[in-house]
């Protein structure tokens, strides 16, 4: 399977990575809007090219992996790409999903290539074990909780404030709220009862923190309808114990079953990821590995994960999975 | 969606509560192999008949669930009736799966049916868990653990024993287990480090106490390779505390990425259920809605959950699934 990916940020060498684990792939070229020449990628000989050169190597490439963001990257490269190569993206604004997918599928029919959408953890595993979750308890509520992570959006809401110099913010699950939900009690939960935000911020020399603090926790959709705490810290602190980029978090179906539906379940999937794009990527490619297969049987249009049978994602055959993993 | 039951123990009886919870579908009649009048069911208007009678209703069901026993019951039922019926099976002797899949197989191919096989949670929701942790995160550990729960084979095994009137097994998994893989640390774990076997033992007026215990914590296969607590108590705290079939467990991936696979990801999915058998039965009939879509649109053969689609086993639509879930 010959892979493209086009875009290099955290993502992008996220998947280089993952392709290296996954021996039935071969990285064929990474492409960029920088200047080729500047970029250093982590795998020997090969090519970074120019994105304008993408479209020239339809023949070369099996399947495109697009890492590009969702804001505005990826609304206009998904289904231009998607004329030329089976695609992948992690397109992740939740609202637009129905836009993105009309505008790739019928890209995407025309040129009879798959374009896989939304793929990672959420949108992407989370979704499946909300679907999965649903369709089997029909009775019940499902509950999404995110974190101990970190929220590139909150962390730049508060970079934005006036006196601010760095800053970092994780998303962090109300372990009371989570163990209400596992107790079965199918409890009501509002923003503030089911997530912290905690920040540590380094302020500038002189700033007003008293000023800082105020303005991050009553910052409207961001931090006012949550309970917020702020922590100011050196620099040198910041860069050495919050440079990771974990994530995770909890989907939990709570649902009941029976005559008088007197008997409770509880399903839980949850992750504790290292690295938040490395997790992402290996997602991303065991479903460009999906998309070739689906693409190779004569499949075409945008799909997401809830399309896939799981079998298309492993290197293994389904008598292989059959024998050691059902 | 037109249901029959075929088999009417605990399955059965949760196949038919779990059918009253899916608005589209319909049960039309449940097959007995005892005398159909001595059958009395829990929906009103549905009839009983004998299994005998199932091949002549071929035109009035569109999927036949079968709720036998996976030793003797499913290896000779599910491939005789998928020539008459869509069905899906809870089949879990896992060693014989490839070639119980193989004979629903050829079958179901030449009828057109499709013949879904082993559905439930083990194998079912957990293998799907294996098989998505695996294939995600290449370089890692698969551990199932199963617990708390009620082991029907392990309790059979002590009923068997001289002195025993009645008895209940719980299998427990190993706390201090489950925190290690969860910390990623990949350790190897013998079968006495994953689960103990807890017994509570009902034994006869007379019977010989140390006698019994040593039997159990000595029996191969069994009980051997654990660390086994046996409990002698009444019979009627047996039926007052111990009466229900509550089951659970954990399938955790424990994997690695990065350039030198320096960062680790735990998944971890759990189930917490009151009761094993409505559980399995809420799968089985999401799977059924699968079963009966998938032959709609000419699909047929032996089919197991690594295959399906995860929309097909939602009542919505995909653009509802596309919109609220994903």
């Amino acid at each position: 399977m010959r892979i493209g990916i086009y875009g290099y940020g955290n993502l992008g060498r996220g998947v280089e990575n993952a392709i290296r684990q996954n021996p039935d792939m071969k990285l064929v070229a990474v492409f960029t809007r920088r200047n080729p020449e500047d970029l250093v990628i982590g795998t020997p000989n090969v090519p970074v090219y120019h994105v304008d050169k993408a479209k020239e190597m339809s023949g070369d490439i099996d399947v495109m992996i697009l890492c590009g963001g969702s804001a505005t990257d990826l609304p206009e490269q998904t289904p231009e790409l998607c004329k030329y190569f089976n695609v992948v993206d992690s397109f992740d604004t939740h609202a637009k999903i129905p836009e993105h997918f009309k505008n790739v599928d019928e890209m995407a029919k025309k040129s009879k290539k798959v374009g896989m959408i939304s793929v990672g953890w959420d949108p992407g595993m989370f979704s499946l074990n909300r679907l999965y979750g649903s369709a089997i308890l029909v009775d019940g509520e499902d509950y999404t909780f995110w974190g101990k992570g970190v929220s590139q959006g909150h962390s730049d809401a508060i970079r934005r404030i006036e006196g601010v110099v760095d800053a970092k913010q994780y998303t962090i699950p109300v372990e009371d709220a989570l163990e209400a939900v596992r107790s079965g009690s199918a409890p009501k939960l509002t923003t503030r009862q089911k997530h912290i935000r905690e920040c540590f911020v380094v302020a500038a020399e002189g700033a007003d923190k008293e000023k800082i603090e105020n303005e991050i926790k009553t910052m409207p959709n961001y931090f006012a309808d949550y309970d917020t705490i702020v922590h100011f810290i050196a620099l040198d602190e910041l860069k050495r114990e919050h440079s990771g980029i974990p994530h995770g978090g909890f989907v939990i179906r709570s649902g009941r079953t029976g005559k008088n539906l007197e008997n409770n379940h509880i399903i839980e999937y949850s992750l504790k990821l290292d690295s938040n794009p490395e997790f992402t990527a290996s997602v991303i490619v065991a479903y460009a590995r999906a998309a070739y297969r689906l693409n190779n049987e004569g499949k075409s249009g945008a799909m997401t994960v809830l399309d896939v049978p799981p079998a298309y994602l492993s290197a293994k055959s389904n008598e292989e999975l059959r024998k050691e993993l059902l």
